[in-house]
């Protein structure tokens, strides 16, 4: 079914939103605070709307994409949200998506809020995933239309959860950067081919290691630790020698000091024996 | 073909590395320092050498897997080993491998390194890895026999690019680990569904997100860490957010921090529109 949308914001991201929602056929008005960024829009058919009032005037779906949990209560500041789904896709922390749930339930509005797990050049493409939290009914009543952005997926009615589980997924890439990045600067300290040992060793290594993660998360939930073939004391010894050959070869293994220091304190509480899953206690 | 093989040392990996061999039907020779460990072989079929010695002089192949390069040099301190193909497969440092391959060479051997990218149960089955380095003609006389206990790799002629490569592997996989770990105590201190979230969301986005490695390699060869969608500003900025997010929560973000040092590092350098590849230049 095709809806009339606003979309409030039109940078990189906001402006990719907007377009893919067009590009299903959707009629789209849009606003931004410097109007100029909006005319390859119009020219594209978008309707470009004055004020933040006319823009939700204008259609019972809100997606809001700005910089910030402020810019957007200051932006919807005064504007009347009964009956309209605020679909929130501005980045930020599980408190201020709370907050601003709250602010907008207040003035009447049914708030759901998203994580983007994309850049905006995958918007509308595969592979592209919204996390949304919040209103069940908003977002049981506009899936298909949301699906035209990114794969949705809802993660419960707290708006803290897709925040959250957003943050949780970019930590974990984070780890697995810093992680690429000390091995690859250990391999070009040593000369070798990286791009080989990338492509050929590293990655599909990650791949075959991160499978392990499943069987960590159910000894977490249960908080029982016990491991059969690669306990702390293992990895100890395992990470003693790594940053002795980090420093052989005048790398430094700073991004991977911390988790040393983790290991040693759990492993000094006389728990060497579990295995990696139970330094989540650690932090 | 079948060979006579002898492995010294029978430790858990030491004893699956000589079972895989006798489950291909190699004539297997052993020898531990404690001779009880050698009993369950040797029931097995296995002939027990009283001495190293013993054990070199049955084989014309010869592996090693000790504790430490100290055990092997100590171990085969006074035998003979002209005309010995030594595949040493105890773990240690590229420095380490290096110095006994010019020991073992002192005594006419000839020496193939291995790290094994594998856990003892995973020895003889699919998934297994070995990476060696060293002696050329020795990697391709018994490359076969070799393929029994691990998927064989040839890493280079210099025996330190094995374990160097070892060591980067599990590098990386420190990393990804960490990331988990800090992942998985945000979701956790939240209370949301941790196994799910692991299986739905964090593993297949860390596969998704390790494609992009490959990239960043040929920027770190090329020395050029230009970004058209997430530069170092970008991530500074989301690493902010991110340990913010941790605090509100009550996780500790230490894991991750030394990450957002050098971007930060990075940044005061005037180098903020970098790429991530560009860190590695500050390890």
């Amino acid at each position: 079914m095709l809806e009339n949308i606003s979309v409030l914001g039109l940078g990189l991201m906001g402006a990719a939103l907007a377009r893919s929602l067009m590009a299903a056929g959707h009629h789209v008005t849009v606003w931004n605070r410097t109007p100029a960024k909006a005319e390859p829009l119009v020219a594209e058919g978008a309707v470009l709307a004055d004020s933040p009032d006319e823009a939700v005037g204008a259609s019972p779906l809100v997606i809001v994409c700005l910089l910030d949990h402020a810019s957007v209560t200051e932006t919807l500041d005064g504007t009347p949200l009964a009956g309209r789904a605020v679909v929130n896709l501005t980045t930020g922390r599980p408190v201020e998506a709370r907050r601003t749930a709250e602010w907008v339930a207040e003035r009447g509005g049914d708030y759901l809020g998203g994580g983007i797990m994309a850049v905006p050049p995958m918007i509308g493409q595969p592979g592209a995933l919204i996390l949304y939290s919040g209103s069940r009914p908003v977002y049981d009543r506009y899936e298909q239309v949301l699906s035209v952005m990114a794969e949705p997926r809802f993660t419960g009615t707290d708006p803290e959860s897709a925040p959250l589980l957003d943050i949780a997924m970019l930590t974990g890439m984070y780890g697995q950067i810093a992680g690429f990045l000390e091995a690859a600067a250990l391999v070009k300290a040593a000369g070798l081919p990286l791009r080989d040992f990338v492509t050929t060793l590293l990655t599909p290594w990650l791949h075959a290691m991160a499978a392990q993660q499943a069987g960590w998360a159910g000894n977490i939930e249960s908080g029982e630790h016990g491991t059969e073939v690669s306990n702390l004391e293992i990895n100890r010894a395992g990470l003693e020698n790594l940053v002795r050959a980090f420093r052989e070869q005048n790398v430094k293994p700073d991004l991977l000091l911390p988790l040393k220091a983790v290991i040693d304190q759990r492993t000094a509480r006389g728990l060497g024996h579990e295995g990696l899953s139970g330094l989540v206690e650690e932090l």
